[in-house]
């Protein structure tokens, strides 16, 4: 169960795909030079691999847990954690200013796929310091990042996010978290929050909780809510921890998985109120969480490449390993499994779309660094709006194709697989909850319907489908039977596609029902094709790599197989997709409620 | 969490998709009047309801435990298994001579349906205590049969069989348990089987061990097998009970789901043999085996059903509970989720892929019953044809889908569903056993392409499109707007399966590779279209009840809606399924070993 970060596919999508070199010219991206950034994705690879990953299934088997109002991590988390801080990872992406490294978002995102593919439960803690920091970075007072911001970074502290109550889940409408004003210019907070990752543990000195509430003259709904800082320990003028302040955790969930990762039910001013203190200004709260959500959204998409590609490692290490039956061609005597058909069509299955989403998620993160730093408004704007788009589709796709590849790898392992001890079942497990938390694939799809397409009239889409074109004219041209039978599925996949972005735009506003029957459907569609995409891409590069005997030649050959296997078996599924979107409401909608 | 049998659906499907009326007139099945099945139903409705189903959930948080060869069932199972068995629900479709009630397969099925959907883990005792009866009764001695069958029908004891070995998975010719003959008649049974369920447990008097193993002078492989009886106590000639047999129960797994249920790790001989008898004739162990795990495989199939039925219910009452975030054609205020498009959307999926399961299943039992008990020895010859191809089907099919509807139930919850406490992740980890035990689908794909397909040249496979070709005529006939849009999948759907069997059949010998690389997913699409041809003639006859006025309209509405939803959304799906088994070896089988 060791993990062995694919170092070489992570770099070959960075530097071929998601086009490093371009975004190395960008200002203040000078230090990502190849060398530097290959030289941190091989210390990140070690530390995760010799640090991290070997406490994930030990940290589930004895996971965190509360007494009295404290919650004692897994045995070695807080040590790792220590490391992880000390080693300067936790801030990758954030600016030196801070004492982050200030590396591009298309450098951070190998190093948080290799840290959840490690240890998900563990990685929880970064991700949501990570919120803290955008946050703060975004709407923070000077004195409020000088105070919060660095000791984030260095993971003295670590940071949450306090948005869910019991009667407010996907629908943050709903928050009745109350903040009063003091007069001072602090806040008391009074409320409970459920489902608080991290939201009370052992492994730092203090924990910077960012929490919802609303004034007590806020108007209602999602326009009254307000961002607020409620550091665990009060914190000084001078950056030394105060009083304990007034939030306690008063217990911790028993979950399906991520067990390691404590999530706190948290009561705020059960003692007279907790002491918090705006962030930005009153009621534009959502705002704010929005961005640090943005980027959440973002990094549990890679939580689930991450835990895909650990699955797939284990599974293929079993399947070498196992000896059963001999082959349907015959064979002497029993061959190791991965000699079985179904076995290698499960282990493709695996492995093509893990790194379709590795493609399409590193792409993303190149646009984002455009979209962040290019010179030119214009060219921000364009690739910015590419970005938000595949936010969606990064975060809902590559989290339900997670799902999907967790199953294959316990169903590889056959009997073994349903037996704890292996540890193939712990990713069946932690995946269910990455489709779940930071926004279901529903609540991705309504963006991707509503703010992604129907807003700009599919003008994104269709300029993404517009590079999906150019991406097949260059297929056609390759005279290869491999490109050639690729290009057939993507060609019916960008045609299925555009149907539908042409049917979201004609109907939402007329018959929303019809269209948001089909959202989470759309979303999947837009993963396949776009996920396609960049495989079809990759088959380009590593054909006119081995054209020009130019490098790893199995690597590139790998990488044309896997191509063609998205082709066969996951982009064929378009034209369904397509049908099922825009034929299938009314199937979807028939029976009334009493009926069910 | 509780359970309410569908027993109208059961009823409906029985009636209309089945031919009960039919089966009632088969020799030996003149008790299962309308009324007497209905009746047995809903008593069996009412016992699993109250007596079983509240067992589920408290016997997945505090499972069965092993203590120093001893294992303690969860609280309330051994009175619940007692009332079970004093009640006859044990031998509902066994022999009236040995105090079965003798009923037909197709009334025993719903009977099995809801024992599982109340508690798979309870169920599993029955189901295996059902496979030993099979076993005793096909091969078994006039002595065997008087001694062993009557007790485990009454429920006094039960049954196991005990297959797997640590290097004996799904390739049972690896099996190395040996078994010495005595000179007198019994054996001395050798060796260490793993996975047995119920192989040690305290609900029953004595437990009868079905056991797989090698005389010495056996022939290597499955050829060398045989089938030999080993009681925990062994059994004196007037029934009672005498010493303790040398098997003993040297642990239990610690597993991802149906944790009630004890799954043993046995040694059998290690303080001097156990005592065994032989069932049948030596080297024919398997071809019995077979004969109780044929029955057992198409129980597993059940049991995906009914977990999926059990996930659908709670997923329903949660949907309809729980309100969260407005209407997206809007609202007053936030509405209950239910209302959702996306919900709405997945609890139809749940539900068409249930009921479209339970169909294809129940009208394979009742090709069973007419295999078993029609006069006429070709119909008989034929209607096995029939049943055996299905088989495979409803196990590897039913029981994927099972594992989708699990998930789709965890994710209507939300973030709740991650909580253990709700209890829909125990639907979620408990299906992913379904599709491995008694044969993971890939050994159901086998057998559905090598004996059921192949062997024939693909005349049954033929012979069951002509009765889809069938329905999709009198569904043009039918002049309706839903019935036109089912057609139209069934059409495609039928044409792909046809391609597929043509493929097979065509190159299993030349290229079997290529064929076992989309064996599974050949399985999948016959589950999908057969499926999808049951829901059909749902349809049609729902639809010809409403011209008639006759009956529940509002059930024969909803059943037409759900068959246009399962037309749409899952029967859509079958040429994508096509072109990845007929186009999608190559990208299956190209790299090398090494390059995984």
């Amino acid at each position: 169960m060791s993990y062995n970060a694919p170092l070489k596919d992570m770099l070959f999508v960075m530097n071929e795909l998601a086009n490093l070199s371009e975004i190395n010219q960008l200002p203040g991206c000078e230090d990502a030079t190849p060398d530097t950034v290959e030289a941190v994705l091989e210390e990140n690879a070690k530390f995760c691999g010799e640090v991290v990953a070997p406490l994930n299934h030990p940290g589930d088997k004895e996971p965190s847990y509360w007494h009295d109002g404290q919650v004692t991590t897994s045995k070695g988390f807080k040590e790792a954690f220590r490391s992880f801080a000390d080693a300067g990872w936790q801030g990758v992406q954030h600016p030196a200013e801070f004492g982050g490294q200030g590396l591009p978002k298309l450098v951070a995102t190998p190093c948080i796929e290799m840290l959840n593919a490690s240890n998900i439960a563990f990685a929880l803690v970064g991700l949501l310091t990570d919120g803290a920091i955008e946050a703060l970075l975004t709407a923070g007072t000077d004195e409020q990042k000088t105070r919060f911001i660095e000791p984030l970074i260095s993971g003295k502290w670590t940071g949450t996010m306090n948005l869910t109550e019991p009667q407010a889940g996907s629908d943050l409408a709903a928050v009745r978290t109350r903040a009063v004003p003091q007069g001072d210019g602090t806040y008391k907070v009074f409320g409970t929050k459920i489902f608080i990752t991290y939201g009370e543990h052992d492994m730092a000195e203090n924990i910077i909780h960012l929490v919802l509430a609303r004034t007590p003259d806020a108007p209602a709904g999602v326009k009254g809510i307000s961002l607020f800082i409620v550091p665990k320990f009060h914190v000084n003028a001078d950056g030394s921890l105060g009083e304990r302040n007034d939030v306690h955790c008063v217990s911790i969930e028993h979950k399906l998985g991520i067990k390691a990762s404590p999530t706190a039910v948290l009561q705020f001013g059960d003692h007279g109120g907790a002491i918090g203190t705006l962030v930005g200004e009153e009621n534009r709260g959502l705002e704010y969480m929005f961005i640090m959500m943005n980027a959440a959204r973002f990094g549990v998409g890679m939580q689930g490449i991450g835990l895909a590609e650990r699955a797939y490692q284990q599974a293929v290490a079993f399947a070498k390993e196992r000896v059963q039956s001999r082959a349907v061609e015959g064979s002497s005597g029993p061959v190791a499994i991965i000699n079985h058909p179904d076995v290698r069509r499960m282990l493709m299955s695996m492995r093509a779309q893990t790194e379709a989403a590795r493609a399409l998620a590193y792409v993303g993160a190149g646009l984002s660094d455009l979209a962040h730093s290019h010179p030119d408004e214009a060219t921000r704007k364009t690739n910015l709006a590419l970005y938000e788009y595949l936010v969606p589709v990064i975060k809902g796709w590559s989290t339900e194709m997670s799902e999907n590849v967790a199953r294959d790898g316990v169903q590889v392992h056959g009997g073994m697989g349903f037996i704890e001890e292996t540890g193939a079942a712990q990713h069946y497990r932690d995946a269910k909850i990455l489709t779940i938390y930071e926004g279901t694939t529903a609540i991705q799809a309504n963006d991707l319907v509503g703010r992604k397409t129907v807003r700009d009239g599919g003008a994104v889409a269709k300029a993404i489908l517009a590079q999906v074109r150019a991406t097949e004219a260059q297929l056609a041209d390759a005279q290869d039977a491999d490109l050639a039978a690729i290009r057939t599925q993507l060609v019916a996949g960008s045609a299925a596609l555009e149907a539908v972005v042409d049917y979201v735009v004609a109907n939402t506003k007329a018959d929303p029902r019809a269209v948001f029957a089909g959202s989470v459907v759309y979303l999947k569609l837009a993963g396949v094709v776009l996920g396609g995409w960049q495989m079809a891409r990759a088959a380009l590069v590593a054909r006119n790599k081995l054209a020009a005997g130019d490098g790893d030649a199995a690597f590139y050959r790998a990488k044309i197989a896997t191509a063609r296997f998205f082709a066969d078996h996951i982009l064929s599924q378009a034209d369904g997709l397509r049908h099922a979107i825009v034929d299938g409401s009314a199937g979807v909608l028939a029976l009334d409620v009493e009926q069910f």
